[in-house]
């Protein structure tokens, strides 16, 4: 039966870039949590009130240098964490925050599905969190939400699926400009692939995604493959927070494959540039029935992804010990 | 972590009807669960090889008069329940099926969200359940799944949301002829108002879709409003099971408003006729950020609510006892 609610659930949210302002924004927005502090590494923050680092004046409570004092004496509170894409880097911090005996809710991408990349990282935060009693998600919009939760959740109509095709068209342009640049808007083909070669361009998370995208929907692959092109601007593109020329790079074409013994099962499908003609995200799904779903213009990226922080908040507090993913969400808030 | 799997989930279909048929089909066909047996309170199906009624000949377990005799001596066996619509009409063979230590996955529409017409009756029956130690769950497509799970789904990528729009269009000449006959294809508006006054005509579970879809998507609805009107041909039908004359009714039109403070917070609009144009399935969510999503063409009925209850199965064993709602499933298998 519907339980009657607990209150709103007090929140933490670590690292105050673009995301985790628009996460402590939510927070703030939402009934269900309760943004108690926030911390960031970054000193020019540190002890500055949070109201003002967001734009929300009433928000007097300063910015943390450590979860300890951004915690305080409360109890039960949930760390929304945002501070980096690959799980090697941010291992340390989630494992601190587990420590504390704090459930975890956090944007890195590798986090979303561990257990492809990093089983032994995997094993061992699960362990650790089995052991505080606490649950610990990766999510967001992509990985967490359009390319994988979303589809397991059409999937459920679905009778065995045959194979799953995702698509997420996204025109950079409606984006900030520091996206532009990261998906490698204005640059030649050369610099482009130099920074494929050092693993500084590309979407973290899609192999990710097409992994939680499998196993939701029952499909036992045993083999990813990713790719990443650049786009070409095909005429001169204006419009965006700077100019990009016909000729140049107007972002990246991204793929992730699963296999299951040689044969392709899901099929992820990114598209991130400037101009990118017909945006939106639509999933394919060829079963008993067939089904194809459509969000014209598609779910926008750091304020929905700061909303699936928030939803899941309540969520994590309430679920089993242990690492999760957004498979194991439940629908409702 | 994803667990390892247990094993498929040993089933039971009670009600061969139509649904009940496509649902014991669907289970011979997933993965996860196994089919073990039927019941059928028609002499006429008990005793006869499930296999014959279903047209899939391998399948020799003698169609049983009891639920009793149906499971067997098989341990863990989940209950799939087709046989009614209205709560009342099936409460005792939901009681029957829990105080067996059954499971149960419903079709039941009205079981959907039962808290809204029925406290006493869903008490009772959660009440049963927890004493049991087994969940209990009302699903299907229309409610559980397009109108309901699907907009909570959605609205877990979305900040409060101050109002939601759903609309199904059932083309009905892509369905059986009974349903066409149901939804009142070929009457006089005299004769449909007449059986809408009977409660004979319309769809249930319309508002209890309403109820879970403000519920999942954190709306605090305090009154729900139900319309039913017909939908006149308004040239000549052909193409169904019979044609029907322009003039004549060719289907229902029928909302579901949920309202705060005599505010409308969620619509839900169902039109089911012959010849309805521009099937499909539509949430709107207006939020931060407004979100449009369309499955064009419509999940398809009796199909996909057989493979919702299928797919259900063995989420209902690993769930906390208890009455449930569709809210409170994962997303993924």
């Amino acid at each position: 039966m519907p339980r009657a609610s607990a209150g709103p659930v007090p929140v933490v949210v670590m690292g105050l870039g673009v995301i985790g302002q628009e996460i402590a924004r939510a927070a703030q927005l939402s009934p269900e949590v309760e943004l108690i502090g926030a911390m960031d590494a970054n000193p020019q923050l540190v002890g500055r009130p949070l109201g003002e680092v967001l734009g929300t004046p009433a928000l007097k409570v300063k910015v943390a240098g450590s979860l300890e004092a951004a915690v305080g004496r409360r109890k039960g509170v949930v760390l929304l964490h945002a501070t980096g894409s690959r799980l090697e880097q941010v291992m340390d911090q989630l494992l601190d925050a587990v420590n504390l005996g704090m459930p975890v809710v956090s944007t890195c991408e590798e986090l979303a599905f561990p257990f492809l990349k990093y089983p032994e990282l995997a094993e061992k935060l699960d362990r650790a969190a089995q052991k505080a009693g606490v649950a610990v998600l990766g999510t967001g919009v992509n990985p967490g939400f359009v390319m994988d939760r979303l589809v397991a959740t059409l999937g459920q109509a679905c009778g065995p699926v045959r194979h799953a095709t995702v698509t997420r068209v996204v025109d950079a342009r409606t984006r900030r400009e520091a996206l532009q640049r990261k998906i490698g808007a204005g640059l030649s083909e050369d610099e482009f692939f130099a920074l494929v070669d050092k693993e500084q361009m590309g979407h973290v998370g899609l192999v990710e995604s097409a992994a939680l995208c499998a196993l939701g929907l029952g499909l036992d692959c045993d083999d990813f493959e990713e790719e990443i092109v650049p786009v070409f601007a095909e005429e001169d593109i204006t419009g965006g927070a700077f100019p990009v020329k016909k000729g140049r790079v107007a972002g990246i074409f991204q793929s992730a494959v699963g296999l299951e013994e040689g044969q392709e099962r899901v099929r992820l499908e990114l598209t991130i540039a400037v101009g990118a003609d017909n945006p939106g995200d639509r999933i394919e799904i060829e079963a008993d029935s067939k089904l194809e779903l459509e969000i014209r213009g598609g779910v926008p990226g750091d304020r929905a992804t700061a909303n699936t922080l928030v939803n899941a908040a309540p969520r994590v507090t309430a679920a089993e010990a242990g690492l999760l993913t957004v498979l194991e969400l439940p629908a409702g808030r």
